[in-house]
């Protein structure tokens, strides 16, 4: 297995390689695409994808299409999130938002593009292996579990519910409900995408992603606890929204303290959930480590 | 093969069974999805998807869930065509618009889910036929075909031309990357991926793909057309918008008289690639007539 960062530049190295050319007469659309996926982030999304296909035995110059797309994915939904419709941001990782550099028309159809460009690619892939039967089945389903963890029932339904959440009093169960599918959908997209296109077994499945959901629950209570007490200039983007726009968020309606404590907990089963795989699971384990200090 | 109307009735009798239940908490998600779905349409796209796999001997209850992709994937794009930031249209087929519904916010989800939906299906549909892959391979293919005329090469750079070409000088060739994009896309792609469900040869999808891209083009310049002089009852949207907003409109540039003529020219090019074919093409022959002369 390669480190975080290693992954990390693999994925940076080919970042925009399938955005298409789409000629002259629309250049701006690949300009923008580019725009906000080069304009920086963690790539968290995409690395989960290759570790998890590399920990099962799997080849990561065949995932690597399928990691992209996540990272496509992620970056359509901050896209159109940052609209003056949705939650209405000038900056993001520190830059100029896609509308405010592009204009609204062009970042809507700009979000539009990298969901369709990450979908034609999940449905390009598979056709490598028609060869290959038994892979070319477990490509197809790395990619349906993609597009089914991102969609209208999985991050969409939880982006739904968020804005939901501004009109109603916070409440623990639709807290938990945006938290499972604003969130932890897409990071548990990537480690079960990333197992299934190499063939692992359901044990394995299973184990993964009882890891990732709570990474992925984690990382929202994180993200809730950063808007109250962030520092801003590291996070790149505007804080204190979530008070602000009503939001439902983990650490007011909980507490900051109990917030802390859910995080410490979700991160301790993550990690246990891979205990029968010890060390060979250390790239797992520290980045769920990792993911419960991080600061931005 | 069936009637226009017989194959169209099949597709609004399964219009929605795709729309998943996102639960209470998004549950306006679902409810957004279905709005603009049953608000009406000719269901152009779905239908040439089940009359082409019909055609080439293909099972149309195997293509249902492509066609139905293809009235999503139209769907989508009409909803965040409408927006304010868009072509900010208050009326689309005599009903309300999406946001003007459900707001801005929700129109922007509901069509991003409208489009993952699609991207689900057509993942998801190839998986039946795992046990016969040469099906799932002609399955990923329809997918991969779908996904690719939808995309940032294919409608919404046609989308992008169109929004740019509100500040250019109308221009023929940008006129005519719009009509290739924009709209003759988005019909090739059904009548290419029925027949890739059917397994058919190399002549028939090229035969038809010459078709397609004629009946496309043709459709977008009636339209122009008809912004001009058609009936705003009888289309169910505000017309005359194309000047107002400097749309590039084939008929402005060329003059109504030129654009009828070409018109004319396109439908009788699209009939004719269908020939070697004779009466067993009756059904598309009849569809490009009958589109020549449509008035809505």
């Amino acid at each position: 297995m390669l480190s975080f960062n290693e992954y990390k530049d693999l994925i940076n190295s080919h970042l925009t390689d399938l955005i298409a050319d789409p000629g002259e007469e629309a250049a701006v659309l690949a300009d923008a695409m580019r725009y906000s996926l080069e304009v920086g982030g963690k790539r968290l999304r995409p690395v989960l994808l290759l570790a998890s296909c590399d920990f099962a035995g799997g080849e990561i110059m065949e995932a690597l299409p399928y990691a992209l797309s996540l990272e496509y994915i992620h970056t359509y939904s901050l896209i159109h999130d940052d609209l003056p419709a949705m939650d209405n941001d000038d900056l993001r990782r520190g830059k100029p938002t896609s509308h405010k550099v592009f204009g609204e028309a062009m970042a809507i159809l700009a979000g539009d593009a990298l969901l369709s460009t990450a979908a034609e690619t999940v449905t390009g892939a598979p056709l490598a292996f028609a060869g290959i039967p038994v892979k070319m089945a477990a490509h197809i389903r790395a990619a349906h579990e993609i597009m089914s963890r991102a969609g209208a029932t999985g991050m969409i339904a939880g982006q739904t519910a968020d804005i939901r959440g501004e009109s109603l009093e916070p409440d623990a169960d639709l807290i938990r409900y945006i938290e499972l599918h604003k969130t932890a959908d897409l990071i548990t997209a990537p480690v079960r995408a990333g197992l299934m296109l190499a063939e692992a077994d359901d044990d394995m499945l299973s184990a993964f992603t009882t890891y990732a959901l709570d990474i992925g629950v984690a990382f929202q209570i994180l993200d809730d606890i950063l808007d109250i007490e962030g520092d801003q200039a590291l996070m790149g983007k505007t804080l204190g929204k979530d008070a602000e726009q009503g939001k439902c968020n983990y650490a007011y309606v909980h507490g900051i303290d109990a917030a802390k404590e859910e995080l410490h907990r979700l991160t301790a089963e993550a990690k246990d959930a891979l205990s029968p795989y010890g060390d060979k699971a250390s790239f797992f384990m520290s980045l769920a480590d990792s993911l419960e200090i991080r600061n931005h």
